[in-house]
Parts: C-alpha cells; structure tokens; sequence
C-alpha cells in the first residue's frame, strides 16, 4: 500500500511517527512545536474525555474555566513553583498590532505594551489558588472539588507529536480542603481514577507510585503517578496526582474558619493527564501494519467492507447488513459499511488496518448465500468465517474479548521486562536492554542524579505498597529498606 | 436574604452583573478583561457544549483541535481579514523568564526573543486554512467538515461578564468545499441549527437574517446571523454563520482537483457561538429574583427542600422523598434533595430562586401525612399543592410546559417590541423606548454609519424571507425594496 509505515525494528521512533501522521491522527503545524490534532485523534481524545469526566462528577467534581493568561507575578508567589515552571513559557507582552508604516503587513504596536507581562498558563495552581481566596471563607466552603479542561503551554525545545508538545489539552482537577488527611486521600482517590482509566479503557497496565523528591511536581509536598511501559521498554509517566500541603494556600493566603473558630491555611491537591495518553496508546499497543486500538476508545469500532461485483450485488449484500447496523447502533457500538466504489477491498482492508479499526467484517457473495460472515480481529490479526445468525453477539463478545487480551498482552509484556538489579554492574548492562529496572536505592538526590547522568534512567516510582526490604543502593552501596523503579522515560 | 439583587428597573446592567456574580455563575479574574466561569456558569455551558455538540455531529461535522497561537505573517494574508482582526489581539513576543537579577522573582528573558511573534487566536480561519492546503487535493477530500471547541481573544478594551470578555470560549465550524452552491447550503444550514438551539434549548425567539456589508465578517462574503432580543430591548447578536467565498483558499492557496480534472480554489464556510450566550440566557430571562433557566439547560432541574423538626420527621419525609428521586434519575431529570439542617426552608427557597431552579418541591408533616407536596415553578413563580401519587409525570409535564412558557413569554416580549418607523422623526423618537425598530434603508454604508453616529443603533440584520415593498429609506429618502431591523445591541 501508499503509506508504507517504518518497521519498529528498523527505527521505533520512525515508526511512532508515521503511524500518527499516516493514521490521520495528527499534523504539524507552522507553530514551532504545536501539533494539529485531527479529527481521527480527537475522536480518541473525546473518548477520553468523555470516560474520564463520568468518573470526575462520580466522585464529586465539577468543572470551571479559569483565564488562559496569568499575570507574571503570580509565579514567582510559591518559591518551588516557580523554580519549575516559570522559565520556558510563552510570554504576552503587547496587546495590539498596527499596519506596517512601510506597508508590509502589520507589526506590533510599541505603544501597546502592557504594564506586567501575562504568562500563557503552563498549568494553572497560581491563578486558582488566587481565586480560591475569594471563594473559600469558612470549613463550610470545603471541600471545594474542581475540575478544568484547558489547553496549557509550556516552551519544550524537543518536541514529539501527542509525547511532548509546546501547546497540549489536558484536565487538571483542583481541589481544596480543610485537613491533611483528606488532601491526601483525595490525591491517592484520583491515582486511582487514573489507574482504572488506563487500565479498563486504554488497556494499558499502570504501576501506581510515589515519585522521588527530584521528580515531584514543582510545589508538591508528595507526587503520585501511574507509570506504564512502551514497546521498546522505555517508561512513559501517564498521569500524576498531587499533594500540595499548604504551600499554595499560603503563599494566596486562602484561609478558612475551622470549627473551631480558628482560621487555617487549606490544604490543596492537584492532578492531571493529557492529549499524551494518546501517545501512550499507541506506542503501547500498535505494531507494524498501523494502529491497534482498544475497543473502548476506538472512534470506530466496526468497519463492514463488501465484496461485490456491481450494483445489484451490493443491494444484496446492503440489505442483509443493514438490521446488524441498526442493531449495532442500538448497542452503542459504532460501525461503518464502507461501500466506496473507488477504492478495492484489500485497500480498504489495510486502510482500516492502519486506523487500528477494532473489528472488520467482509461479505462476498458466497458468504452471502452462505449466511456466513468474515470476521478479522485488529489485534492479533486472526479471521475466520463465521455464521451470520447471531453475529452481534458475536461482535460485542468479540470486543470485550480484544479489550481484555490487549491488556493482557501488555501486562504479561511489562512483566517480563522488569528485572532486578543488584550490582552496579548489573544495572548498566540491563539498562541498554529494553525495560524496567527493580533496584535499591539510597534515598538521596546525589546518587538518583549521578545515576541519570550515567545512564541516563530516572527513578520513575516508588511503589504504592512496595515489599520491604533491606538491601543496599544499586550505587552507592548505602543501606535501603525499598527497592525503586528506574527507567528511561518519555 | 443577604445576596440582594438591583432591580431591573433601577440599574438593569447594575441587575445583569449582580445576577451573574451572586448567582455565582462566573468571577472577575485579575487578568483585564478575563473572567472566570464558575462551576454553575460553566455547567449551563456543558448542556450548550452537549446539545450543539450533538447537532453538529448529526450534520455530519467531526471536531478536531488547531494551534492556539498564530504566526503574526499569517493574519495579513487576507487583506479584508486582518482589516477586521488583527489590531487588538495578545502578541507573544518572547518564550522564556529567568530570575530577576535582583532577586525581584522573574523577568522576561530578553535573549529569549521569538524571530516571528506569535498572535493568540482572534479566530482560527488563518491557522486552519494553511492546514487544509495540506490535506486537500482533489474533489474525494471535499467536503471537509471541521468544528472545534476553543478559547480564543480579542483585547477588548469595555468588557462585560458573559457579554463580551478579552478570553472567551467558543466553537468555530471551518468547512471546505467544491461548489459556492454547496458553501452557501452549508452557510444556512448551521445558521438554522443555531436558530433552532436558541429556540428550543435557550427558549429564545430569534431573527434569522443576513448582515448588512459594514457588519460582515472579516473576510467573508455573506454573514448570517440570529438576533435575539433582550429585556432591555436591546439586540444580542446570538450566532453567525458565514459564507467566505474563495477568499481564504486563495489567501492560502488551497486549490483541489475537480471531477473534471481541473485545479480550483476552494469554497468554504466557518460558524460560531459563545459562552456570550450564557449573557444572553440571563438577559432574555431573568426576573429581579435571580436566574430563570429553562429546564433544557438548568444544571439542576427540580429541588426538594424537606420542612421538619428534628431528625424523624426528615427520615420519613427522605423515605417518602427517595423513590421519587429515583424516578427522576431514571428520566434523565437532575434532580436535588436539599436537607442541609444548617439552612432553614425560606432561605433556600431564596437561594434556589436566585439560581433560577425550574422547579422547586417543598414537604412538611402535614403534606406527607396528607400524601402531598406543594409545589412552585421559577418561571411564574406559581405555587399549589397537589396529590404526591403522579408526582414524577407531574414534574415531567411541569418542565416542559416551562420550557414552553419561556419561549412564549420571550416570543411575546419581542414581538410587542418591533415596531415600524416610516419617517426619520418616528425613527429617533422609537429609538429612545425599547425593542427593534423596522424600517426601510437606502443599502449604503453611508447611512448605516450616519444612523449610528448619530443614534447609536445599527442594522442588526436584513432578515431572510424578508416581505418585498416599496418604500423610501428612513434616512435618506432614497428607494428601497425592503425593511431592515435596526437597534441598539449588545
């Protein structure tokens, strides 16, 4: 076919690529490190949004809309923050174009210099936590749960499509409370909406952990992800959630009236995911032929192609397909009779292969005379004919059926390529191997920097519920009551 | 109660931003000219995202997601277009901080310079048209039927809450296609889906028409548009629709293939709305009490406010109450139990009535024991009692007949407020009372711009299948075949 696709083996990061700009899932854009996203992968995202946002009101959350812009001086309020977040971002500084005097095109108006510069959010704690203060005056304005579906900005110098981009959609949930205890159930609460996400919907299998002090997000008092791995071994953080302590309450003075009577800084969290779960799903389950998607958020989950010669052939064929369309549709499940006259059967069937189309039925005219059907399943390709009597069944089970074994294979796929190490030496070699590293690790800074700058690997997470036990840093040889997961990571 | 409201009659602008600001709809933010929509605001724009979302769909439209930021070069492409735009918009010019040397927290980084500035989208016909040069080709890739659900800005210098802010959200429909005859279908038909959501989901009468040239939009050919009223008699611009021509695609050189083989430029179409229709819900609607809503968009629907003392009598009245609740959730009606026992009945029923809940239902011991309910509509502020048996089929037809009355009710306002005016003494005399005013117009832009200097009312639109007559223009004297709508807008 046209769009040939690189293999994995040949260059995986090729492959990446051509399968999201060949797929239709997204473009480039003039914008330097701005993606497009395309109609085939904002289905995906829509998917997401929509599943993620029953589980966001299921647990109490409602959403708002806070300014895109803020104002620069609210990033340098949290020390922490502003340390992690304020260099490499996009910066208003005019509000006004005029006509070029030399009559090309327009420039911008010197004269329309705003007085403090305004940041383009590259997340948004300081412009909440601004606002909370008018919000949030006694423990009866608490907890306060929200949510926001935004587009966010921050300057990368290495960009991916969907992986890392300058500009990406994401939600970020911020919640306000009037103790520790339930800030932090609250952000363990929604590691775990996340896991279930990645897990029930993406088919993709998670570890849920703790990240190292270096790798907390800038403010956090403690950061929590899910971390899932890629086809090449390689770690991809696919959600984080975040205790904020009062770092952000106090430095916008957001103060409530215990009940007690006595005012308290609140307690916050925040947590987030992005338009790079779509990258996640398909390094972690596409191959060389295109796409492989799960069920559950493929924008198609069906494609019926006929195999005719004329018109008289298709009307037959139409007609018996029709009832199983509407019984689809009465399922909720989406499918797609593809009738195209312009274009052969074994193109659309590659086609549709490289889309990740879940399942694809053919009907010939034998099968039509037969009562039989041909069904070819998009994640390990088997098809086989089957009778037409009962073939919705047939699909639904099918579905979850695939649903299910794509994370199965991912799951058993991660589980034999996370290997302990306990030497040094151990460590290099098994780090130029694809996969995760299990490894005790001394607890300081010193040694997690040393060790990405020798290698290049992060430590990705501790564990939640991780077994205890002594042993000695991987590095430096002090003790250690934990092993720790390291990685190369996206 | 404490949240006390202006009343229409005092300050009806004073009354709008009190109603948005206590009904807690939406916040001043510390950015000019940005708001903040605050979770009830924003839920009335979740049901418009849904309800439209769903129409465009059913028209055949898929959403996608463009780059927020626009090359500063691009905008100046299409000459009419940066006419219209490209003066008073955020210009990113730099894309990093660094610490003030100081130790004053942050500065802009002044190595850090961008070579083009960038432009905050105004709108995305540039950004999305240098797109489609890429993705179409011949007549097989027409037509191409994008919607995207964005922020955007526009450096406003008067801002009102809803009404007109620098940040806002919207959707905008970009379509591509082969035939001017196909672009102009397309123009009317999501003019009509706008029409017929302001009707049936906002329960607002509007005026389907056409914009006169001084009123197009930048860069189009054809503007339609749908006019609502406001209780103020004013005009609220609701929607529009607009026929582009050619002029994107040759601004950007989007030229396809035709069916006979012959390279031409595209046809194309974009469309909007706003959340400055949650400005026009509130204006259309709203009494000096609070919000009216209409139940199709009212983030809660129905309220049931328990009158007891003590806990056994709320216990009865909850068990009573629950199989009810459960009814109303099985019909998709949201629907509220309110047994906060720190808030007595009457301060809850201001409290609801200032949130514009359709429906409000109130037991005490003597209706549970009788086996009834009172129960009071927001929209006539009727109240009565009546059998509990029924009760869920009572509510069901109650909401509908609101929905209803709220259109009638608009309907009625409007039509009592257009009147003709055939001389220019009439003209100016009507223009002080309010509501349109229907009158002939000589077709200049000369004219249009003298009424409004000197009126401060414009041509809101010619309106589509408008009666043809002989008249002269209100203005000028000169002929004219038919009557515009003039008047003061929002």
């Amino acid at each position: 076919m046209a769009k040939e696709i690189t293999s994995r083996q040949e260059d995986y990061s090729k492959w990446y690529n051509d399968l999201v700009l060949k797929s239709g899932m997204a473009d480039y854009s003039p914008v330097r490190g701005c993606m497009v996203i395309r109609p085939y992968g904002f289905g995906i995202w829509e998917r997401m949004q929509g599943a993620l946002d029953r589980m966001f009101k299921d647990t109490g959350h409602v959403n708002a809309y806070f300014p895109l812009l803020i104002p620069k001086s609210f990033l340098s309020k949290e020390a922490a923050h502003v340390e992690g977040f304020a260099k490499e971002c996009a910066v208003v500084t005019h509000y006004r174009l005029k006509n070029d005097p030399d009559g090309k095109g327009v420039i911008v108006d010197p004269e329309a210099k705003l007085e403090e510069e305004l940041i383009i959010r590259p997340t948004s704690e300081t412009i909440i936590w601004n606002q909370y203060k008018n919000w949030i005056h006694s423990y009866r304005d608490l907890p306060l749960l929200i949510n926001q579906w935004a587009n966010v900005m921050r300057w990368e110098m290495r960009t991916r499509l969907f992986l890392r981009t300058a500009e990406f959609l994401w939600q970020e949930g911020h919640t306000a409370h009037a103790t520790a205890q339930e800030a932090i159930e609250e952000t363990e609460r929604m590691l775990e909406v996340y896991a279930h996400f990645a897990e029930t919907y993406m088919a993709l299998p998670v570890i849920r952990g703790r990240k190292s002090p270096n790798e907390r997000f800038a403010g956090a008092v403690e950061t929590y992800c899910i971390e899932a791995m890629m086809q090449d071994g390689q770690a991809l953080q696919a959600g984080t959630s975040h205790f904020l302590g009062q770092n952000f309450a106090k430095a916008f003075d957001v103060q409530f009236l215990n009940k007690e009577g006595k005012q308290e800084h609140v307690w916050a969290t925040s947590w987030g995911v992005s338009t790079r779960l779509i990258g996640a799903l398909i390094m972690a389950h596409s191959d060389d032929d295109g796409l492989v998607l799960p069920p559950k958020l493929a924008p198609l989950q069906v494609v019926i192609v006929p195999i005719h010669k004329g018109a008289e052939d298709l009307n037959k064929i139409y007609d018996k397909i029709k009832p199983l369309l509407d019984e689809l549709k009465k399922r909720g499940i989406s499918a797609k009779f593809d009738d195209d006259d312009q274009k052969r059967p074994g193109f659309k069937f590659a086609e549709y292969e490289m889309r990740g189309v879940p399942v694809r039925l053919a009907m010939g005219m034998r099968d039509y005379e037969g009562n039989t059907v041909e069904v070819a399943r998009r994640d390990t390709k088997e098809k086989g004919t089957v009778s037409f009597d009962g073939i919705a069944d047939h699909i639904d089970n099918l579905l979850n059926d695939i649903q299910q074994n794509m994370y199965n294979k991912a799951l058993s796929f991660r589980e034999s390529h996370i290997r302990k190490a306990d030497t040094w030496e151990e460590f290099e070699k098994l780090i130029e191997e694809p996969g995760f590293i299990s490894a005790h690790w001394d607890g300081t800074s010193e040694t997690e920097e040393k060790i990405k700058e020798l290698t290049k690997a992060t430590i990705r997470c501790i564990p939640l519920n991780n077994p205890q036990e002594d042993g000695k840093c991987i590095f430096s040889g002090a003790p250690s009551k934990e092993r720790v997961i390291f990685a190369r990571a996206y």
